[in-house]
């Protein structure tokens, strides 16, 4: 990416964004239940269209027909670890693309050997904060400079998406989003909404994160706290454009300064 | 019906509400997860009382105490088919009369067999959409003229209620109501609340839509994107009366035109 | 308390809330699928992290690394008891202290005896309405003179603390509070936030309540219906200051009047 990163990438975004109102890919979500309805909103509100089943028994039918999966460890229910392997085994059959968001394994061993067993079956993205990509070990080895095996998207006051040479940051966002549970989940659902329509999942990502970012501050704008910043977080990111976009995005390349 | 089919439908309607806010009927609801948390407020917004649980040991006292009960096959979990099972057969025991929402059965052929299953266990109405209607098959029954064996509450940009002649349309509505994950599931739920207050389930099924669609419309009226709109569509619901139902019904009898 | 206790627990209570905002100490909520969003969501409001697994194997983790928990019996999952027997006897191993909230146990013999198999355990604090705290026998207790064995706080049109000698009543509210799911769930959850740094289990349970009940005011003046309320419930949880506190807090002693 040169100087433009930030006009380039948010009309990439802005035209990602047209597609998912106008394709509606199905994107099913393994996620957690406190995160389901906000995910599901955030999915439906960019054009999307939304699964949740959990149900062993179900998923391989859903993911099969599916544009792409969302994995997300967050609070585990009776069935285990077996809608996320027959999710990902389903995945791999139909080259459906998968995002791993490996919720909070720096609090449980028992989460952080699954999130690891899971990581090695190809997601094409990983997105966690970075406590949770530091204990999968994840932000060392980007730092080893050949990259992950797959694309880690790291977020927090600055976004960090890792896997090709230069790494891109982002500024965008508002300290509110941390303040809405399921926001972060919500972000890897927005990755793999992105997915659906764009093949390339660093630019897939990095569209994902901008569109999030931007949002969370013209939402902000809008909004009196979080509670009210959430519900203005779905508007605007229904509404979003390639003029809002390109006004507000802070791109920044590895090697460069912010470039607004 | 006749040319006063929206006015009379409207204070119906609102004789309904008024018994709800009155007289706080408890309906149980075995409803997907992601469904839960605005079904219940929705029931609260309308004057409902809710409960939810799915354990299979206390959903009979549950159901046994309850007016209504909706039946959602949305998300299964651990417990499978044993919430419905016990509580279809607490509603039948107890004479509740209870709502099946076949969610999605035309995405997996599990969920199709269970949602037949349950159909041919008496439901007062099945609510759902047209692909799930569909796959059902009740549509093309209601089609054949007899009409199904149970009310059939078909919702789309206009609602359709099957089972008695003449058919009723409801066009009232807005396209952010299909932008808000569960709203389906709430129409499903409302339509349970009206069958608390109304004996007659067809009635009780336009009674619902036509509240659901309604405030829908005003709801948009106050809102800027999905995200207020949800929120705006529970204000409204817990303060829709008589005069606002009236100005804004549009109920079309199967053999006339829309009657405003 | 005296004549000043509306004064008294005011600043108390703001104390606690900048404490909550500094440190974030870390709740863990065993809590029902239908609450876990919102009560997420209120604790982020006052500065808490939440976490929600209900997973066997996860609990003892979480709980050991959280400085208060909150077990809450509403919708029973395919685990059963065990994520509360693991999170409660975790509690016991690390001193951290709890809170237990019987939701809905007078509409099913088998909650009951659940709640009060987990009384037995020695919860900080019992959090319920006059059906559940009656259902549980802590109602006729607490007008032995004694008070019960552990705090006990009855939350309804005016909250009453029980478990220490004068009762503390706290006239704050609004009747909106009833008519979204899971706000008497979230109170649970705020006394857990609160007890994470006030280590006297009563004078925790008063300032949680006198803050939701000003949140409650202060939020309804904002608020079209139940809906804006619950969004602008969090907003004003977030902001809110000892000014609103003192100017609003309307806290009974025993034996007084309501002192203003």
């Amino acid at each position: 990416m040169s100087q433009t990163a930030s006009v380039r990438l948010a009309a990439d975004a802005a035209v990602s964004l047209t597609k998912l109102q106008t394709m509606a890919p199905k994107v099913h979500c393994l996620t957690n239940d406190a995160a389901r309805g906000l995910t599901a909103n955030l999915l439906l509100a960019v054009g999307a269209t939304p699964s949740l089943t959990r149900s062993p028994e179900e998923v391989a039918d859903f993911v099969a027909s599916s544009q792409a999966l969302v994995v997300n460890l967050g609070t585990p229910d009776g069935f285990g670890d077996r809608p996320a392997d027959v999710g990902i085994a389903a995945a791999a059959a139909n080259r459906v693309p998968w995002v791993l968001d490996p919720v909070m394994v720096e609090r449980s061993h028992v989460r952080l050997e699954t999130a690891k067993r899971f990581l090695a079956r190809n997601p094409a993205v990983v997105r966690g904060n970075a406590g949770e990509i530091g204990a999968l070990g994840l932000a060392a080895e980007a730092e080893g400079g050949d990259g992950p095996p797959t694309v880690v998207a790291l977020t927090g006051a600055v976004d960090v998406v890792l896997g090709r040479q230069p790494a891109i940051r982002i500024a965008n966002g508002h300290p509110w989003m941390s303040r809405v549970t399921a926001l972060g989940c919500g972000g890897s659902a927005l990755i793999a909404a992105f997915l659906a329509v764009e093949a390339d999942a660093f630019a897939a990502s990095c569209q994902a994160l901008l569109v999030a970012g931007v949002a969370g501050e013209v939402a902000a704008e809008q909004a009196r706290g979080p509670g009210s910043f959430a519900v203005a977080f779905l508007d605007v990111l229904h509404a979003l454009d390639d003029d809002t976009l390109t006004a507000r995005a802070r791109v920044l390349v590895e090697t460069g300064e912010i470039d607004e």
